[in-house]
């Protein structure tokens, strides 16, 4: 089912920190991989905390590398982990894609096998909340 | 377009806390009020934080009044927001309320006249990431 | 070593909570009760996610409790987890707590035999980040 | 009062990246870089989402590029912020370094002139919560 020749470039990159995951509590390697709209590549893996709440995803990691590089524009995003299940970024990195992400952004759900599903970025998150309710 | 009569004891519930919401960084006061399975109420309001990740969304406050009270089953949930814009729970709060959801549990978004939109849980937040993911 | 005449209320109101945590990541089960300026107690328990960043500790449900009831001051908030360790607050809670909490503010942090180590808000969280940091 | 001759190299690292973050919320920049066990630097920037709680601070971001290097002993960590006031890491930031930090661990707090402060990891966080408090 899963499609091994979608994103190659991002599926390896997304593979090679899945396996520097920090995830002594959880032991669910997941890595995150994004290229920007200038064709740039940045990634990342989960880092948990024995305080739970204050560990990190892989989303996280890899769009805290691309801002520290002063990009902003997410094109596309692969994500991976292990598992017969497919696995999706969970809501709270849904939102922080969201936050960087165009109508066209791509988001790439993969497992060992490669890419299983793939979604724009409002099939993710319909709907969604973001920077213009705040306006006042 | 938004129905005043749709579930009008959560939406009292939401904006009574509303108003209580601690948000001196945004300015943004977020309520939310649960219905469990049981027909008990629970409520909350954001909780803005100085270091701004340390805050927590309406949502989560109702989640944890219904926890502490010893239930964990979401029929409806109900948000209720400032503003002539659509708000929805962002995308951790779908995250945390999908953790108590069931496929009958409802969502809806309210502004100041009332309920706007209603979703399912799957609608909010589909092909989610859940418990099942983490089973070895 | 532990005292168990130490806030007795505030630390069977946390006891309280804490059976009812949603722990199925962890395991490990914490109360937290607050007392106001007011008189007034608050608690909350820990609610755990699948996606771990997303849950939330027991002293996040005891101050959004206090904020939805439309209360801003802790003078008093008593942790309780299990195990011999001392468990003290984490770190993202202190900086919870610290939003709320004034000079004289006292956290105590217990065991199932009661009170085993006390702390003023500054012991907590030396030279800490706040809101005046954040202002123009 | 703030020194610029201490850690140079990791404060100028800071800097770089400070200039970078994705603060529109609270236009509040804050840049932090690590130094390892191995002499390998990482750095990061805070990364505010419009779903405030969401966001990621910038220490957060220096320790997933660390993790996702394969690199998880914090020896040094310097933050840097603007402002007259001094500013150290918020509290989810201090349990964020000490799931990797070791007894000899300095964090420095800079501003626009230097190291203004400087901290052991159990001055920043005494008595904290860690990984053995989960051990079952």
């Amino acid at each position: 089912m899963a499609d091994p020749t979608v994103e190659p470039e991002l599926l390896a990159a997304a593979r090679a920190v899945q396996a520097n995951a920090h995830v002594p509590y959880s032991e669910f390697h997941v890595g995150a991989a994004i290229r920007t709209r200038s064709g740039a590549v940045f990634s990342g893996c989960n880092v948990e905390n024995a305080a739970y709440p204050q560990g990190t995803c892989a989303e996280a990691g890899a769009i805290a590398a691309m801002c520290a590089a002063g990009e902003y524009d997410i094109d596309v995003l692969v994500t991976v982990c292990d598992g017969d299940l497919l696995s999706t970024p969970c809501g709270g990195c849904r939102q922080k894609i969201r936050e960087f992400a165009h109508p066209g952004t791509m988001i790439h759900a993969a497992g060992p096998d490669g890419v299983r599903t793939s979604y724009t970025m409002d099939e993710l998150l319909p709907d969604s909340f973001g920077p213009e309710n705040l306006a006042r």
